[in-house]
């Protein structure tokens, strides 16, 4: 990151100053650890700046990441309804986000994270951070399970983006969201709630 | 392609001149339309000289894509035995060959693949060419829904390979392979052979 002193010449490398820092620090010491204070003082900028430009650390880490969706909407909103249907909506939120325009920077994310070490460290952290405790929060799953149930759900979700947007490999990748959602939201589910035997000492 | 004249100076020369007209043919036409001759003819040899450096023109696939594992000898050892028990030999396979040595040539072909259409194009035409019509023929599965049924499975794969090898998230990451074989034997096996109501008509 390139530091830089002196009066600001205008606010978008401002806030160009604390993107970069945010992403350095997220990326190196975890969102958790990472302070808004802490990405200030990087960026050489008042917290209140900070606060000012990108509100909650949660919003200037998607900032930071690029990231097309807000995981604090949307997560909430696939999530409530019947626990049993939950890999349904999920698997239909997916679809729905990425077959839309916010699809293309979904790709590019997935892209970089694939190619860099660095994105994909981000990745990890908004996937745990963003997404996954506000799923497992809303659906009541053991907190022992919790990060296994997660990592699964990963493994299909990210397996059908790479499939379908990157790879495009037919007809998943032409095939309609209906039949998709068919397809992989009994496997969603079992990785959700169902019984994992082999997996949990059951 | 830098195509050249004249003499060759030697045996590296000509074979990596084949590699690339190989690569090229692949991905520009796909497997089944690129013959051994209009690769010899883009080389400028002679086709013999393709055959005596790489054999079959499934070997020269293979060597063009730098494949560290060969599905002619593999896809009909994860498939024979019990066609119930598909699903679970599949994944142990998948986790053998990624966890070996081999494994880092898998990662180096999936990140290229995700960064490169043209390598993308290539792991579409050896995913469909030549693990899937391999483990369809084996597996007795009706020609109509193999396409679909091999899309699904690469969705399952294609994503544990992304989030145990290269996003690196925990617990997956880490985890012992018995217990990955044992929570997504049943997914695999279920687009193998189950039934799919909401995809075929049943």
């Amino acid at each position: 990151m390139v530091r830089r002193s002196g009066r600001r010449p205008g606010n978008q490398d401002t806030k160009q100053s604390i993107l970069e820092a945010a992403r350095t620090a997220f990326a190196e010491i975890g969102y958790d650890k990472a302070s808004i204070r802490a990405i200030a003082a990087a960026a050489q900028v008042d917290p209140a700046l900070v606060h000012h430009y990108f509100g909650t650390k949660e919003k200037l880490f998607l900032a930071s990441m690029n990231s097309p969706i807000d995981p604090a909407v949307l997560i909430p909103q696939a999530m409530a309804g019947p626990r049993e249907e939950a890999g349904e909506r999920l698997v239909a939120l997916v679809l729905r986000v990425w077959d839309s325009p916010a699809g293309g920077a979904a790709v590019a994310l997935l892209r970089s994270a694939v190619s860099n070490e660095w994105t994909a460290r981000l990745m990890r952290e908004f996937l745990v951070t963003q997404v996954l405790r506000r799923a497992i929060t809303v659906l009541d799953i053991d907190e022992k399970e919790a990060p296994t149930r997660a990592a699964l759900v990963a493994t299909q979700i990210g397996g059908l983006a790479l499939v379908r947007y990157v790879l495009k490999v037919e007809p998943v990748a032409s095939a309609p969201a209906e039949q998709l959602v068919a397809a992989l939201a009994p496997t969603v589910q079992r990785y959700l709630t169902g019984d994992l035997p082999g997996v949990f000492e059951t």
